[in-house]
Formats: structure tokens, C-alpha cells, sequence
């Protein structure tokens, strides 16, 4: 620090009134890149600060502020009585000659792997951009009819005593008036058996399939799957280098008797028994107590996953498998996304034991540690004072006359085309493809005309249906469904063979 | 189902009219449970439903409720004109025989094993409870300070125009104008290089660390930890069977020269190079320049977690290590928990390129899909009014004057038993045992009297300090901090040795 001790020049440094940046703040930039740029030396003395105000007409406060920071960061050292002084501490051969350290707009890109190798990376890439809700999308809720209004108010309320509420870490397994509230509803509307104790809050149904697949599953354990079946339980089991056992699904659901036969060993059983996705069809009363029966004997898990059967439009609503279940094999798992909004990510999952409970929060909270707390006190109270009820209620009503409409309308202008038939419960239909349709150009046609229709066998494994098609119409009105029939009879008739 | 068609005798059913559950409920459940108990065997047929009616008093509407939902769940079949049938379908040795299936107050708990060995389980169930706020809690901001008001205004403007907003699903990387704010105050406050593409909004830092170790490293990497460090990211490292280097810390932060000795092939180094959790140091400049430059000879991952570097209390906040990286080799991570509440969970990453963006958002996709939209909503606009720096700048005067508070009620209280340093920055301080104390007795004292008070053994490694002890002092008032000093004060008396 001693070898030369010359003041430095100021030549080069462009101080500037008129931007944003504070002058301290230009200073410090400055001063830092001729540090790393070698344009000041370790040992080299700066100017008083008099001297520097002086010469600069920045004020004596702004230059110590900024040489203060640099001596709190380690580019300058302050000698009592004798001045300022670059640091020696700053070595040599790693400062970054040559290379302006602020000015540089972007940094070089590194090559990058991600360290993943089991991805199918054509379905999660499909699920991560915003989606706009394109008829025929699957899945969405009609959310022109949300309660706006309620829900502000109830969020309002929530808001209001905000500071009364615990805003620090909660427990993990999520805030305690809506899981009972949750289990409240599942014992009532779903006929699930579940004491509070049992309910988890998990922050959208993918974290609750990826928190299953990591506690209850081992790399090369072997998974019944519904096939065709929902792509992200799927990719969630990928994940954790679990062996998929496609498991074909017939008028009744699940064919078991094939999965016996063809996977004994299986681990968890991954299962639609009240609508199954993406055929809506529902597991019979005898293949629940097969499934059931199976489980008990072989040790297996069932994973019940009951992600839109609240909406049935014949009768009620289906008892879960659940409730059937007198072993303690079956784990539920619902969600909020397809009643309330998407967005909200709130789900939770029913596990059989407090003894899994204790080990599933551990690995909740290793997750992310629990669920956002302002949701979960709006959605609570939402739900104790019979809002989510009556917007279920409503919601049902509604969807049933859109299916109505939707299936009148797809008679009146592709019947010719396309064979569709009811469903008394979900939010989506499946057609089937007339013979006369050339699938490949319908295919190119469809998103020609900017619709979002998904075919079968984009949920398939190995038992391939190629000529079904999924419907979603719960977020659509009468006109929409109209012109976007109208749409899909222009790609129908582009695609005749 | 033709062999005996006599009509079933209703003995045994037991209906009331004074319970909340609905009749139709009622009878549906009875017959349920006749029929898995099998008292009702397949073929059996049911009363009609008027002479049910007559027989029980109960409305024909609901004796035909209960029967449609029995057909349609498959225990019961119709036939015209005949009646209505217990179904063939379910098979004799399936059914639930001598159990009683909605009485059952609760299922067989089965064994159950955690699929996971390498979880640390002490760490984890440490953290997953609901946390009481008890002197000296760590890294815990003072919420009766909290801007309530202003959140709540903020809020209650979100809520209200609710509907105009995206709440189908949004892109997995975050709500757009929140990652702007986000990428702005980094820019500016922290010295952060990045644009908003860059930016990912995760559910909590967790989260963000858990992101990190599946993208970027497989199992069997090994990764350079401070040693003391943070037990969040060892165990999310740990989880993903990845190798952990400890390398031990000095006053000017990380020893790098150990780190390049010891463990040459790192893929990744985690480093709080601002603020080190738990010691405090700062790490120097000539060490972040010999970090970097390794990192970039080496092509090893640097995260640079910046956990709580807003509150410096001496100079401006230290600029970052990314801020010096050239190469793109260092990931930042940040979070909302500190400076807001903990209950919000948001936290963020900023990556060096575009290409890494991309294969993270498809694995956070897969996480939890995106974080819930309304807080990332109120989030954004709390921070582009001005109210996040406002609220900084007032936290950390507080903050500043209650560890002054805290310092000299420690000199004055325990200032015979604890060495205590200032530190310029973050919301703890490290404390040093006289060596007249016993260490197990004082663990036991300070339990006993319910204080919260880590040993920074706690987070060590390979590196153990055994006399160091961790206070936060950002929660608690002057008369909280004396009076668990004086707590404390006892505990020391009764461990001396």
C-alpha cells in the first residue's frame, strides 16, 4: 500500500446531475469499476474529499457517504491522518481487468444442463405459460360468475383484523379453522371418514401429488396408472423415478383384474373413481371393493384423487372411495382451483393415519415450509359462513345447463362429425371422432383456428384411442359455445378424407 | 338376483328426524350399510317406496332420493316395472362382511414408512410447527409493526377490482409487474445486474432452494456449505443426495482456499456472503473475487442467498456478490419473509440466463404450478407506491435501535456470563459463553425457563463452536428484551460452573 501513494487523477469519471442515481451512488460506481479495472492500483491514495468537492462541485457529505461504502465493501481502506487509500487486499490476478463492472448490460451465458433427465418435457412445458381460456379449454371454472363481491368482502373482513391473525410461521400442515373446515365438507358432501387431525393444506394438487410420490414412493417403485390418465400426477411420479404401470380404463374404469395380472407389485394405485380424467367415466361399486380388497391384502396404496366431483349433475354427488375404506389404504386428494379459482392454488389431501400426517409435515415443510396464510383465513371463512355452498350449488346449476347447451349445439353443427355423449358429472365431455375425419389435419386445423381441444391420446400411454376428444364448457356462454362449434365444424370440413 | 325377491323386513333402520343429517341422507346410509354388512344380499328386493313411506313416515321424495343414489353408485339396481333390486354386481367376498361401514368411527392406522432416509429428521420437525414468538426468536420481523393499514387499503383496492385480473392460471414464473418491482428494487438497492425475465417468484427461499438443488445438481454432487450455515438449504441439498462440503467460516467470511482444498469438484457453492447465517461476517472482497474466479475456472454454481442484507445499519446495504459476476455464474435468492410477515411466503430468484429461466419455470410448474396470484397482486402494487422502501427504511431504524437496546441490556444484565458484538447488519447477533458457564446445564436452564435461544452448534457441520449462541432481537421491545435477559441472567447463575 506504500510503493506509490500519489493521489490519483480524476480524469474519466462522468458525474452526472441529471439522472436518477444519487450522486454518492454515481461516485461509488465510479471509483469501484476503476478499482476492478485496474485503473486504480492497491496502495494508490484518493483525494480529500475537500479537494474531490472542490474539483467536482458534488458536496463533501455525498463523497464521504460513497467512500464509506466502498471501505464497508473492501475496495479502500481509511489511514487515520494520512487519507484514503485503494486496498492491497484485492488481488492481482482476480480483479477483472479490462471489463467495465457496471456498465456491462449482460453477463456471459453460461452453458447450462438442467439436472434432470426424466422430464417429458412436451407436457410440463404445455402447463407453465399463461393460458388464455380458449374455448374449448378443460378444467376452468366459469369465472365471469365468480362472487366477486363476497369474496372481497370476506378478504376485506380478513383484512381488517389482519394483525390479529398468527403472520408468522404457522404449522406446516396449514391454518387450523380450514382444515376443519375442509373436513367438515368432505364428511358431509363426500362422504369421506376424516377427523381435522387428518386434513393437510397443500398449495395446489400438483405440491399434494409431488408430496405423496416423495413420502410414500422409492425410486423403481412400480405405479398403477389409469390409462389414458392426467399427465401431471404422472409427470409428478416421473419425478421421482417411479415405474408407470399403464392400466387400461373401460366403461366401469380401471380394468384391475389387467393391472393384477400384469403389475403385482405395484406400490400406490393412482386413481379417477368419480369421473375419471380424461374419459369421465366412473369406478364401478364392484372395482372399488376389488381395488379396495387388493390394497389390503398386497399392502398397496390408493391415491383417490377427487379433483371435480363436486360437480354431479345427476342425483348427488358419488360417495368417495374413501368412505369405503375400512383398512386406512386410501389417501384423498381434492382441490379449490376447479371450484373456486385456479389461481388460488389451495388443495388439500385426507391421509388415513396421524402417524403419515406427522411424516407428510415434515416433508411439507421441507417443501415450502406451509401455504400462503391470507388465502387460507379468506377461504375459510368463505366456507364457515355457507358461501362455498351456495356458490357450488350455483356453479352446479350452471354447468349443467352449459353441458346442455353445449351438447344441443355440438348435435345442431357437428353431429355429423362427431358422436358426444352426456355426463352426469366433471367439467369436461369426451367426443369421438368420426371415421370420415382425417386426424392429423384436423388436428393442424383445430389450432389453425386458435381452439383448445385436446385429443384422448394426448393422456395415453400404451392403450391409445385415437379418435377422442376432450371438451371443456364450463367457462364458456351459449354464444362462445356456439361460435366455437362453428369453428370446429369449418376444421371438420377441411379435414374430410 | 331372481333367487329370493321376497321384500327385506326394515328392522334395525334407525331413522331420525331430530339429527342434522337429511333423511334421504339417513336412509341412504342405512341401506348402505345393510348391504356391504350384508344383511341385504344381491337379488334382495327392496319395499316399494310408498309402502316404505307409509311403513316409516318419511316423504316418497326422499325414500326415491336415497334409492336414485344407491342405483347410481351401483349398490341397488332398478327394473322396470319389478322394483328395485340389491345389484349382483358386488362380489360375495369383497363386501365388507360383519363391519359396520358408516359407524366406523375410525380405519385401521397401517404401518406406514417414510420413503426417505436421508431427511435429517431433527432438523426438519423442528421446523414445521406453529412458531409463538418467544425471546430471542431468530430472523423474526416486528409484527405489531407491520403496516397493517396500508395493507389492508392495498388489499382491499386488489379485491375490488379482483375480476379484472388473470386468476386462471398465470405464468409458472410469476406475476409479471411484481417480478418488474422485484427486479427494480434489486437493481437499485442491491446492486443486483438483472432484468425482469429474469426473475423467478417462488412460494417461500425454501422453495427457491428446492428449485435450485433439482434443477442444477443430481445426486452425488457435491456442494460447498459454510459450516456453521443455514440448515434450510443443507437439507434441501441433503434431499436431492446431494454430497455437502463443510467448509469452515473466518471473520472475512467463507475460507475459499479450504473449500478448493478440501472439495475441488464442487458443483455449487452456497454462500450469504452479506450477512453469513449464522455467524454474521461479511465475506471480503478479495475472497468474493477468488470465489467467483474459481467458480468460473471451475464451472461451479455460486448461491449467493441474501437473506436478510436489507437491514445494514451502518453505510448502504452491501452491494452483491452477483452484482461482480461476469460470468453468469452466481444465482441470487431472496425473500419477502424477513421484511414483510413469514405467512406470506414469497421469495425470489434471479437467474444469469434466459435458457436457465426456462428449464426452472418447468420445474417450478411442476412444484406448485405458480404462486397464489392475490398476494403476488398486492405484493406489486404495495412495493410500486412506495410503501415496501418506506416500510424498510422504518424497519431498519427500529431494528437499529433495538439492538443497541439489546447490547446494552446485555453488557448491563449478562455482560459477566456473554460476550457480545454489534453487528452492522441482518436481525441477529452471535454471543460468546464465558467459559465459567457449563454448556448442558445452561441448554437445560434456558429451555426451562421457555426462551428460544439457538447454540451455533446447531448449525454446525464438521465445524463445531460450542460457546456461540444466536439472539434475534428485531421482535421484541426494550421491556421484552430485559426481561428475557433477565431470564437468561438466571439461567447463567444456575449453570456456573
Amino acid at each position: 500500500m506504500s510503493k506509490k501513494s500519489a493521489e490519483i487523477s480524476l480524469a474519466g469519471m462522468k458525474i452526472s446531475k441529471d439522472t436518477e442515481t444519487p450522486l454518492y451512488r454515481q461516485l461509488y460506481d465510479q471509483f469501484r469499476e476503476m478499482i476492478l479495472d485496474k485503473r486504480l492500483r492497491p496502495g494508490d491514495r484518493l483525494p480529500s474529499t475537500r479537494s474531490l468537492s472542490t474539483e467536482t462541485g458534488i458536496s463533501r457529505t455525498m463523497i464521504t457517504l460513497s467512500f464509506e461504502q466502498l471501505i464497508l465493501e473492501g475496495y479502500l481502506v481509511g489511514k487515520p491522518g494520512s487519507g484514503t487509500f485503494v486496498a492491497g487486499t484485492v488481488p492481482d490476478h482476480l480483479t477483472l481487468a479490462g471489463k467495465s463492472a457496471t456498465t456491462r448490460a449482460k453477463t456471459k451465458r453460461r452453458h447450462f444442463d438442467l439436472a434432470k433427465d426424466v422430464l417429458p418435457k412436451e407436457i410440463i412445458s404445455r402447463n407453465s405459460n399463461k393460458e388464455e381460456i380458449v374455448p374449448f379449454q378443460i378444467g376452468t371454472p366459469s369465472l365471469d360468475l365468480f362472487p366477486y363481491r363476497i369474496w372481497q368482502q370476506t378478504g376485506g373482513q380478513v383484512l381488517k383484523k389482519f394483525k390479529s391473525f398468527n403472520l408468522g410461521y404457522d404449522d406446516a400442515l396449514g391454518y387450523w379453522p380450514l382444515r376443519q373446515e375442509i373436513a367438515g365438507y368432505l364428511r358431509q358432501a363426500r362422504a369421506v371418514k376424516c377427523e381435522t387431525e387428518q386434513v393437510i393444506v397443500v398449495t395446489g394438487s400438483q405440491q399434494g401429488l409431488n408430496l405423496i410420490a416423495e413420502c410414500l414412493l422409492k425410486k423403481g417403485d412400480a405405479v398403477w396408472m389409469e390409462d389414458p390418465g392426467y399427465h401431471g400426477a404422472k409427470f409428478s411420479f416421473l419425478n421421482r423415478g417411479v415405474k408407470i404401470c399403464p392400466v387400461p380404463v373401460e366403461d366401469d374404469g380401471l380394468n384391475i383384474s389387467h393391472a393384477i395380472k400384469h403389475c403385482r407389485g405395484a406400490k400406490l394405485a393412482y386413481v379417477t373413481p368419480s369421473h375419471q380424467f380424461p374419459l369421465g367415466v366412473t369406478l364401478s361399486l364392484a372395482k372399488r371393493l376389488q381395488l379396495l380388497d387388493w390394497a389390503k391384502r398386497k399392502n398397496m396404496w390408493i391415491l383417490e384423487d377427487d379433483y371435480d366431483s363436486e360437480f354431479r349433475y345427476e342425483g348427488r354427488p358419488l360417495a368417495s372411495l374413501q368412505g369405503l375404506d375400512t383398512e386406512g389404504c386410501v389417501i384423498y386428494s381434492g382441490t379449490f382451483s376447479k371450484v373456486m379459482y385456479p389461481g388460488l392454488r389451495l388443495a388439500y389431501l385426507v391421509l388415513p393415519s396421524l402417524e403419515m400426517v406427522e411424516e407428510f409435515k415434515k416433508v411439507k415443510a421441507m417443501m415450502d415450509r406451509q401455504s400462503p396464510i391470507l388465502d387460507q383465513i379468506i377461504l375459510s371463512r368463505f366456507m364457515s359462513e355457507g358461501h362455498f355452498l351456495r356458490h357450488l350449488r350455483k356453479m352446479r346449476l350452471l354447468y349443467d345447463e352449459r353441458q346442455q347447451t353445449f351438447i344441443n349445439a355440438a348435435k345442431e353443427l357437428v353431429g355429423n362429425y362427431l358422436m358426444i355423449k352426456p355426463n352426469a358429472a366433471g367439467m369436461n365431455l369426451t367426443g369421438w371422432i368420426s371415421k370420415k375425419i382425417d386426424l392429423q389435419k384436423l388436428k393442424t386445423e383445430i389450432k389453425k383456428q386458435g381452439l383448445a381441444i385436446p385429443f384422448i391420446r394426448d393422456y395415453a400411454m400404451e392403450f391409445f384411442n385415437p379418435r377422442g376428444m376432450m371438451f371443456g364448457y364450463t367457462a364458456f356462454t351459449k354464444y362462445k359455445i356456439r361460435t366455437g362449434l362453428e369453428k370446429l365444424r369449418s376444421c371438420f370440413e377441411k379435414s374430410l378424407l
